[in-house]
């Protein structure tokens, strides 16, 4: 609806009810909408945006239309652009540009931005100096509370980069102030009175998830990021953590499934890197699968002894795979959120056997119930009851195990997800199942 | 090391020395304490707690803790957590409770609180209503930026609540101030001329998680929560926000595992509670795979014939299933964070018809070059390969499919993952496996 009458005004040309339109919309949404429209009203729609709101959309754009924009804007236009943009978006925007794009960006920057984009480059991919903010408020501690008020004044950025304010003497970090404090003290006061000096802060170097859960964890609005002299070099945000936080746990759930992890929206991924994305995992459980086949080509005759038994496997290797992942993936998520650790070990296989125990009895019970009543065999139903508590036992501890392990050993614990348990399990379960069976049948 | 240090000095009496450490701890570090202390010691320590940092420790507590402590403190004790407790962190504290408890709560508290408290409990779960904070600071229009000043000052609350105020006319909701537009205006301008009158708000029953969606995409503090005649009653904050929003991505995880949600942590969730969570969806797979059992029975006689047909059905079911899960996950997320839509379902099916046919291609080629490496035989090879590609397309198709019709048709996509899909997929993979083997080998 939004789209249908934007589009209108353009077709119409009315271009100064279009401006107004477009200054009450969000940047975030204006982004959206530029994603629906025909590529040279992409320009056009742009051209309308006051600058601070150019900025921030730009940085909302899919990288298509974000490359498209930069080949057709003006040189004096870019300029413009990367002017208004934080440092921290501008550093995101150039990671996803092809070279011979970001050289022009760059070209469109002054010299010393430009160098500020090369060290905020240099940190390691998914730590908190790539993810930072450049934009924050310092005071020295000798500062009067008006004074400090006054430099808020002055610089004038971003809300929430306000909200709290940091304290540093000679670069170092000593303290921080919330903006509350500012407002509800008196003006003649010294920072030093007010500051807290019980500071949460990270590294540069941290890793960016873990930066985004201490965030998260304490209910900050930003922590601030020091180098590894404790001087302040940058702030990661709120907002930021949240993004931070939904793209690792997309990754989680993408790994948990064998797909190897993308920062591409599904939209925004060719065919064949989806494909190229999915096909070592599929082909590595493929092979991996043809051990369970031989087993199967090995209790050959047993099989052929009692043809029932082939029936019965679908439902053996489903119910494995499947309490395997159940637990599988609690692990995963637990240790995600920080809830299990790599020593509740003995704790966590205690418990689950537990449940296995109750889980396969209930499971057992049921399915003697449908042999009996589908072959009126009780000795294969109790057989069959057996084997599946034992499988159920096995699955869940393999389940829980190995994202422990896999976490101990550095790994990420996702990668012991559902495929690669439920391929594990399926020859453990095939092993299981001929082992018990040969016994009691004497086949 | 930290609770080696607490324990000592509690053993040694120090309390003047304890009592400092621990006003130097956040409230969140100190729950976590309490649980791995002894019982008797929870209270000692509890209450060496100033008392603001007392209630929002209880706030942090797990449930059996903090119903240990409830029932170890005196009333006035309780009182004064209580007093000092928000009311929406009252409220989640409430809900966790046993009836018994909650009634020695709520008398704890005055009138006045106890008829804010009932009318929150009153909110569905999982609404916005549910999860909002009561405590945020509203201006009239007319007032000057010092009279709000002054507000601020005497009101006095939380940080996170006063980051945005909110502007109000008759309690209805007409506009909002950042806190920074009112440190850097001049103290005569009236509150109108400051204020945005663009409001981003949602509604009492508005789901929590569209809330912290809409705090995620917009990047916001907190979001003004209002009641069917537009009048301001709550606030939701960011930090909330991202506590809702990992639930909803563990909530998500769990069903995709086949595991009932569940509210309540690994440790803190019985043996029995787990089993019960975990049995409906084992129990409802197991009896659907006896579908694919009977299957496999209808063909005993092809297999008979061919007995290395039988080898090759854990490699197959487990690619099908493997390829139908990497699809449906992919959609299942992307429903879940906004970037796919029911309306994209036909772009999803072309798009991922046209990953299956690459995957296909690959994994029948590898698997060709196996079968002919460890049997001689080309023409298996061939027809294997067939088969590969006939349900990688299958399994894709249905993966992708499944999740946006259940989207579509109001349901839960997240139950439309891994178990069930390869659950299907385990039946189509025999189908599509027999009636292509039995057509060219003519058994």
């Amino acid at each position: 609806m939004e789209l249908e009458k934007i589009l209108k005004m353009l077709e119409e040309r009315e271009f100064k009810e279009l401006k107004e339109e477009l200054s009450g919309m969000y940047p975030v949404d204006i982004a959206a909408l530029l994603e629906e429209v025909d590529k040279r009203q992409i320009v056009l729609i742009f051209r309308l945006l006051a600058k601070e709101e150019a900025a921030e959309t730009f940085t909302y754009m899919d990288s298509d239309t974000r490359e498209f924009l930069i080949n057709a804007l003006t040189d004096s236009e870019l300029e413009e652009v990367m002017d208004e943009m934080y440092l921290d978006d501008t550093v995101d925007v150039l990671e996803e540009l092809p070279a011979n794009v970001v050289d022009r960006l760059l070209m469109a920057t002054d010299e010393e931005t430009r160098a500020q984009i090369n060290t905020l480059l240099r940190y390691p991919e998914d730590s908190a100096g790539s993810v930072m903010n450049v934009d924050y408020i310092s005071f020295r501690k000798e500062m009067t509370v008006e004074e400090a008020i006054l430099k808020i004044r002055q610089v004038g950025i971003n809300r929430e980069t306000i909200y709290t304010c940091y304290v540093t003497e000679q670069r170092k970090l000593i303290g921080w102030v919330d903006i509350k404090d500012l407002l509800t003290s008196s003006e003649s006061k010294r920072i030093e009175e007010i500051m807290d000096t019980n500071i949460l802060y990270a590294h540069t170097h941290d890793d960016q998830e873990d930066v985004a859960t201490m965030i998260k964890k304490y209910g900050l609005v930003a922590i601030p990021i020091v180098d590894y002299e404790m001087c302040i070099v940058g702030i990661v945000t709120v907002d930021d953590a949240m993004l931070v936080l939904q793209d690792e746990a997309t990754e989680d759930i993408s790994m948990m499934a064998g797909v190897s992890p993308n920062d591409e929206s599904y939209f925004g991924t060719s065919v064949w890197q989806h494909a190229a994305h999915r096909i070592p995992w599929l082909l590595f459980l493929m092979l991996s699968a043809t051990v369970s086949g031989m087993l199967l080509a090995y209790y050959e005759k047993s099989m052929a002894a009692m043809p029932i038994l082939i029936t019965l496997i679908p439902m053996l290797m489903g119910t494995g795979g499947n309490c395997g992942s159940q637990s599988s993936t609690l692990m995963i998520r637990g240790l995600a959120v920080g809830e299990i650790r790599f020593k509740d070990i003995f704790k966590v296989i205690f418990k689950e056997i537990r449940i296995a125990l109750i889980v396969g009895v209930v499971l057992s019970v049921a399915n003697a119930i449908r042999i009996y009543v589908m072959y009126h065999d009780i000795k294969l139903g109790s057989v069959i009851g057996i084997t599946i508590i034992a499988i159920v036992c096995m699955a869940k501890v393999v389940g829980c195990t190995l994202p422990l392990v896999a976490k101990r050993l550095g790994l990420d614990p996702a990668l012991m997800a559902t495929p690669l348990i439920s391929t594990l399990l399926d020859t453990g379960t095939i092993l299981v199942y001929f082992a018990i069976v040969t016994v009691m049948f004497d086949i």
